[in-house]
């Protein structure tokens, strides 16, 4: 392939990530961000956002040798953990033993990965660049620094990895026929925070993603390297158990009381976190098509934004790193073909994650404290461990496989089918682990 | 209510009739129109694509007097007359005797919606204005010309009458949680003629809305004053009968020929305006809320373009004015009030309109060629003449009446499963005017 000029514009996760991609190609690569250089300001230095990285996100990763890079940085959580009013704990693995999603902190691996980016030659970051306009005939894109300093940057491709707030996006929404949607939840979310124990320990179990389901609305929590846990509560903007019903600091402290209690009891910070942190919305951006002209092209949340329940929309976006290459590894300088089949690849499986991740909010706050659904997976699992080429869980097909998500949420739909038959067999409670239940199902999956 | 300085972007079809409705308050009504006064020039003054009036529209009109003025330049259509390929003609009534949807001309009912809308006190038209800005809080705007030079219009409100492509509804889309959507169907229009016959008569007849339904597409023509009608080709973009694949003036003619050959033999200007008139796209646009701060509000195709196959864009958009101006009859200056109410009770109107439309689609390019749905709304046309109170067929609840399209639907979704059990009473072709099926379907309604 011969060598080309790269404009990616956000370094984020994603775009950072593609850099390195491209530039091991020996291309060379200009990467405009908006926002500051954090790693100067010490923002981000300790807690932030938690991610979950899982398979699709480590191969991407493995790609181009960053792996190991950020295995260091990563905590591996080997199943969920519910709490329940009571404080009583109920578990649920995962996967399959030693299988496990991994927690990093969003700001800490933006950090990470634009280093990497940046030791790679070629790669250059321009800082507090804000994109106004890109040609989509010539991939020629312009930015504005603080001071209404415009810049002009010529280049041979285009890759708008620039997010939900996507501004190469919005300059495509303006062409003829372009499909595109935004639409939000009824929750928000907001941030908050177990920290270390007095000893430096962890509070509550280190190697697992907590959870306290409570139906309409759920706090989860995610372990970070310095042994405090980085909280977030997911509840309706509006109605009876709301941000908007808790107005004042007693609002606040009765509502944890009364719902989250052993969560409250390991928040000290509770108050101040709540007044110093934003209530976040929830949104998903749907659009088609990804790419232009064979000029440019969407990656990421740009293209495809979802809700964080599934704990994909990172992994999703590094897997569109792995598809876009392997495609420039087949179809070499025939970037028409390349992107053309990216997007017809992709969207798929972008719209399928998008309602997967629907799907496991409901799972997450509502049916992990339902005996019947932990009964159900407890089935699977039994099954799935004594058959594995017969039937491998939707969760580990979306989360420990690189199954297409389109065919993983195919198959989960017919997994789905055959559980409710299982489930309505009388007397299923005593007989879960009996050779009726699993002849029953051996017959159902064939 | 206090007299107010209102701001209206855009100067269309709905902007106009709400700066009269406005201006008939007392308020005082700055208008900015991003194109420039085509009276002026003398754009628009034939032929132009047409809008079927019926009777949302002529209350909106009626409510502030204007019914007279733009009943002179509307023609009648009483029917439907489809077209076969072998020329057979088939007859369709839109409703009762005497009722009827009109024909206009966009560009000629604008010019003289505008010239009216300058007639009444404070009202004032700026052209060649587009929208750089809104402050959603102040409903201060800003507004550039084509020399660069910008000003500023500060008002107590502002209204974005301005259309699909809406400035203020791409500003209201950056603020939290805005639902928004747009799409595209696979089809697309061209805009074609036929002249008048060399007496000036018409070729076909006049006082009715022309189809030749083919499946896939279709043609459609609707009567002038001049004696011309103005045709609409609406066909896919790409696939077997597309505009793709109609590239040289052979394959328009030889199309034309196989598939409407008695609307070819008057069309000598076919392959002219094929060429010199574009093949413009189809989109639907939805979002939510249409309101800003009691403040800024979105009217007409801004907040809910639809496709045009029922003949409802324009009726629709007009019918925001009527239920505007009863909410500002009954709440006077509470604009929030105003506001909320009206998105609140438009929204779920404008999405069944929306659905409704895309509906009438299938129905006019293919249903209206089926001798099965023909004799279905003979059952239904025969029934509803009888027992009026009993039975409003849809398109009347939609075009002749004023009940509120969402419930329109709804009723309408009744009427279909009733007409399905009727169609499938054996010999139903014999007897469909029998008292058998008469009391079946008295029987069914009740």
């Amino acid at each position: 392939m011969t060598k080309k000029e790269i404009t990616i514009v956000g370094a984020g996760l994603v775009g950072s990530l593609w850099a390195v991609y491209m530039a091991k190609k020996g291309h060379k690569v200009n990467m405009y961000e908006r926002r500051p250089d954090t790693r100067k300001e010490g923002v981000y230095g300790g807690r932030s956002i938690n991610l979950a990285l899982s398979d699709r996100g480590w191969k991407a990763l493995r790609g181009v040798g960053l792996e190991d890079e950020i295995r260091k940085v990563a905590i591996p959580m080997y199943r969920r953990v519910m709490h329940s009013v009571d404080g009583t704990l109920t578990y649920q693995p995962y996967g399959k033993e030693g299988q496990a999603i991994y927690s990093v902190s969003r700001g800490g691996l933006n950090q990470t990965m634009m280093s990497l980016a940046e030791q790679h030659e070629g790669v250059k970051i321009h800082f507090d660049q804000k994109c106004t306009g890109v040609d989509l005939e010539t991939a020629t894109a312009w930015f504005e620094d603080d001071h209404g300093k415009i810049v002009e940057q010529e280049a041979d491709l285009l890759f708008g990895a620039d997010g939900f707030y996507s501004a190469v996006r919005q300059i495509m929404q303006k062409t003829d026929r372009f499909t595109y949607s935004q639409t939000y939840i009824e929750h928000g979310y907001k941030e908050l925070s177990i920290p270390p124990a007095e000893d430096g320990g962890f509070r509550i179990e280190k190697n697992a993603l907590h959870i306290w389901p409570r139906g309409g609305f759920m706090l989860i929590a995610l372990p970070n390297q310095d042994g405090s846990f980085t909280c977030t509560l997911f509840m309706p903007f509006e109605g009876e158990n709301s941000f908007e019903n808790l107005k004042g600091d007693d609002d606040v402290l009765q509502f944890f009381r009364s719902t989250f209690p052993d969560a409250l009891a390991m928040m000290p910070d509770l108050i101040v976190e709540w007044k110093e942190n934003p209530t976040s919305s929830l949104g998903i951006i749907r659009c088609f098509p990804w790419t232009r002209n064979g000029k440019v092209a969407l990656i990421g949340d740009s293209s495809h934004a979802i809700v964080p329940f599934y704990g994909q929309g990172m992994n999703a976006g590094f897997e569109d790193c792995t598809v876009l290459n392997e495609l420039f590894e087949i179809y070499g300088d025939d970037v028409d073909t390349i992107f053309r089949q990216y997007e017809l690849i992709r969207k798929p499986d972008a719209d399928a994650i998008a309602e997967l991740a629907m799907r496991n909010f409901v799972e997450m706050r509502d049916l992990t404290a339902d005996p019947d659904f932990l009964l159900r997976k407890k089935i699977e699992r039994r099954f799935a461990d004594k058959y594995p080429e017969k039937w491998l869980p939707l969760y580990s097909m979306v989360t420990f496989s690189h199954i297409r998500y389109h065919d993983a949420l195919a198959e989960g739909n017919r997994q789905d089918a055959i559980m409710s038959k299982i489930m309505s067999i009388p007397g299923i409670e005593q007989k879960w682990d009996s050779v009726e239940v699993e002849n029953r199902l051996l017959e159902l999956v064939s």
